[in-house]
């Protein structure tokens, strides 16, 4: 069976709505990123993947492959039946991959990681004055459309969704941007995707508690 | 005929590096990234693209598609005879889609992008404090590797020989990791590799000059 490292919220959870949705079975691994160790037995994280980040998704013959990009993909083509990325060979999956690259690079890697990780406002200052810019790129393009890619959910809605999530507490309202917050709305409307978010908001409830 | 938007040196730099070793020839045009102007004509570069950022690849049927690993997928797609990505459906395809993520989000988006647009130690401090432990990673998995994926060159060590490039302006010496030195070494002996870096070495110089 497939296994996935997580942690509750963290960018593992588009990996999770990219199971739920493929109707993958997995076991879900938590854990705790500012210990670095795994929750279940206390163990070194750095023991499944070096470097101390998740997702991590252990496949069928034991590898661990990391990068949400990478870890999508991945779970998509396990189930093409289920479309949740463009064929191989389809030009559009050239589309996903350039937004799994956007969202990753610009939303998670330029905004989201600083604010969570960094704190201060000396690291914060300038990501926060490009956030707007960044987002209207996506504002712009679903302003006439349902999805990111094509007529359908892919990995790359479970993952832009993701990020829209993660703004809030980031202190982006993005009520801003009408599309998005219609977007992310209708994204939080489908029941695999409410599940995910109901399971790792309970979990994170029980870290802060 | 294919057409590159980029700029020398900066990650597009990559794309060149993929359309030379794939044999592709392409029109390039070169912008200005500080005034987000089209060095041929002074036209405005959003108008090419609204995120104002380089690399565009204009496709045969005009459109464009953006952010590194999707135009490198694309390029080594075209020409699949040259191997410079694992055919569509074997594993490595996903090791290297997990490599062009690194490369584009810890080393580029995190370290690389801050230090060239933001500068000041504020928003340095942080990204700075981190390097090391990201270059641990490729410097690790190259101990004993001639290239990133399988055993031959693929765009990801196209990606990845950029941004090693970048450091030493950066600021980051990696003869501190022989492997990644060692590796760097092997990518610039390439004779396209060569040519590449010394086609948009030389259009760096007349910027500066």
């Amino acid at each position: 069976m497939l296994q996935l490292y997580f942690s509750p919220m963290a960018c593992s959870l588009a990996s999770r709505i990219a199971l739920m949705e493929a109707g993958l079975d997995a076991q879900y691994h938590q854990v705790h990123l500012l210990t670095k160790t795994i929750v279940d037995d206390g163990s070194d994280f750095h023991g499944v993947a070096a470097k101390g980040a998740v997702p991590v998704l252990v496949l069928e013959n034991g590898e661990r492959l990391t990068e949400s990009a990478a870890v999508l993909q991945y779970i998509a083509d396990l189930k093409p039946e289920t479309r949740l990325a463009p064929p191989l060979g389809d030009p559009d999956r050239y589309r996903l991959q350039e937004w799994l690259s956007f969202v990753g690079a610009e939303i998670h890697k330029a905004f989201l990681f600083p604010t969570f990780w960094y704190k201060d406002d000396g690291s914060l200052a300038k990501p926060r004055a490009r956030i707007a810019q960044t987002l209207s790129v996506p504002a712009t393009h679903l302003a006439d459309r349902e999805f990111l890619v094509g007529n359908r959910f892919t990995v790359a809605d479970a993952h832009l969704a993701w990020a829209l999530l993660l703004l809030r507490p980031a202190g982006v309202d993005i009520a801003q941007w009408p599309s998005l917050s219609a977007y992310l709305e209708r994204m939080q409307a489908r029941p695999r995707v409410r599940e995910a978010i109901a399971t790792e908001m309970a979990l994170r409830k029980q870290m802060t508690a």
